[in-house]
């Protein structure tokens, strides 16, 4: 039987998995060097779209197949974040005034004219995941959260300054979201590590954040190569 | 209610997605004029593996949801004609012999380090359709076998032509294939319009064959987007 890592190693392990974040993805390296054109940022939005509003489906199963009150009660919190308090609230709805903010319709967005194959098949896949194998390797699945709050901040920053056309409420989605990662990817960590109790749910922590890092990924690919054969 | 349309107009509807297909996908088409390189050949190859090895699931899947001895009598063939009758034979097992004549070891094909995270998510929503879907929708996913025939004689007289270097025994997939889709896609297409007994079943006929083009084009994308960008 394979030896137990300490939490320390155990966090080092799933942070060495920063280098396969979608940070240095070439389609986000050209949406912060400001070449992105309008329909190219309209195709990014809309993709993006659907994993914001899958986002609290995978949220929601990992509940489901949580049997811990107390893991339950902080990880719900994430599905009122993304779907508010009343309709017109909440993280997807801020996505949704982003696309806006780049001229897409309300109505194009959600009818998901846009959304490209392999988006939804990466998508999809998360979901699954999340339905399908323990609570504890999907939240850790979410440990991408770590790798997130300085590409968000350079993001914002780099937007603001590149595309000067877009209105400051299309930010709303990454200024309120800043606000909560930081904290949100300490104590997932936290979580993951408490509850990973033998070296075979460590190991399997760090496939999930892998698998994570391959679904974030798999999106861009796909959005970067009908960007550049110039759409369908 | 919407009326339910003849078996003719019910072909033809199902005939309508060929432009659909991934014949004229700028891979194929690459691949068809012969100036992929070897790397290109042999990724493609064990992409496209991944999704031969998940056929057999996918139709075991299709039985398992599938009450009616009839259907399922014609339908076990296609996991015979896959896995074979001994180790050693069958389609799978052609389809490696196809990936070693590019210069694969069965080892690199069997582990999947080359698989394309796009791939994978591709296949596995082609998998996961039919386990969860009706068995009609996915036997009517299958009808994709329908375009097969004149892609893969070409595909054959192409690649015999183009690449002089591959051996003949790595084309035992394409010959033997040959042998059987024209005749499965006349009886999987007589299957589908004596089973879909409403106008609701005929169109989720057509949109598991307008998904299944989906998954097929998706595997393109990747593996070209990859190709083109020199590798992972």
């Amino acid at each position: 039987m394979r030896a137990l890592s300490s939490p320390q190693e155990f966090a080092a392990e799933l942070r060495a998995l920063a280098p396969r974040y979608w940070h240095d993805h070439p389609f986000h390296l050209r949406l912060h060097d400001g070449v992105l054109g309008k329909d190219e940022l309209r195709s990014w939005a809309a993709n993006r779209w659907y994993y914001q509003r899958c986002i609290p489906q995978k949220d929601a199963a990992i509940l489901a197949n949580c049997p811990l009150p107390d893991v339950r009660r902080e990880w719900r919190e994430r599905i009122v974040w993304h779907d508010g308090t009343r309709p017109g609230e909440g993280g997807a709805e801020n996505w949704i005034r982003m696309a806006e903010s780049l001229g897409l319709s309300r109505e194009e967005v959600l009818d998901e004219r846009h959304v490209l194959p392999g988006t939804r098949f990466a998508v999809d896949a998360y979901v699954t995941f999340a339905r399908t194998r323990p609570w504890l390797e999907a939240v850790a699945s979410g440990l991408t959260e770590m790798f997130s709050h300085g590409l968000m901040t350079r993001r914002l920053a780099d937007m603001r300054e590149k595309y000067p056309w877009i209105a400051e409420e299309g930010f709303a989605y990454f200024t309120e979201r800043l606000t909560v990662i930081a904290g949100e990817g300490k104590s997932t960590l936290d979580l993951v590590i408490r509850h990973c109790e033998t070296r075979q749910q460590q190991e399997a922590a760090v496939a999930a954040l892998s698998f994570k890092c391959d679904v974030l990924r798999s999106i861009l690919d796909t959005v970067d190569y009908y960007s550049r054969r110039g759409g369908r």
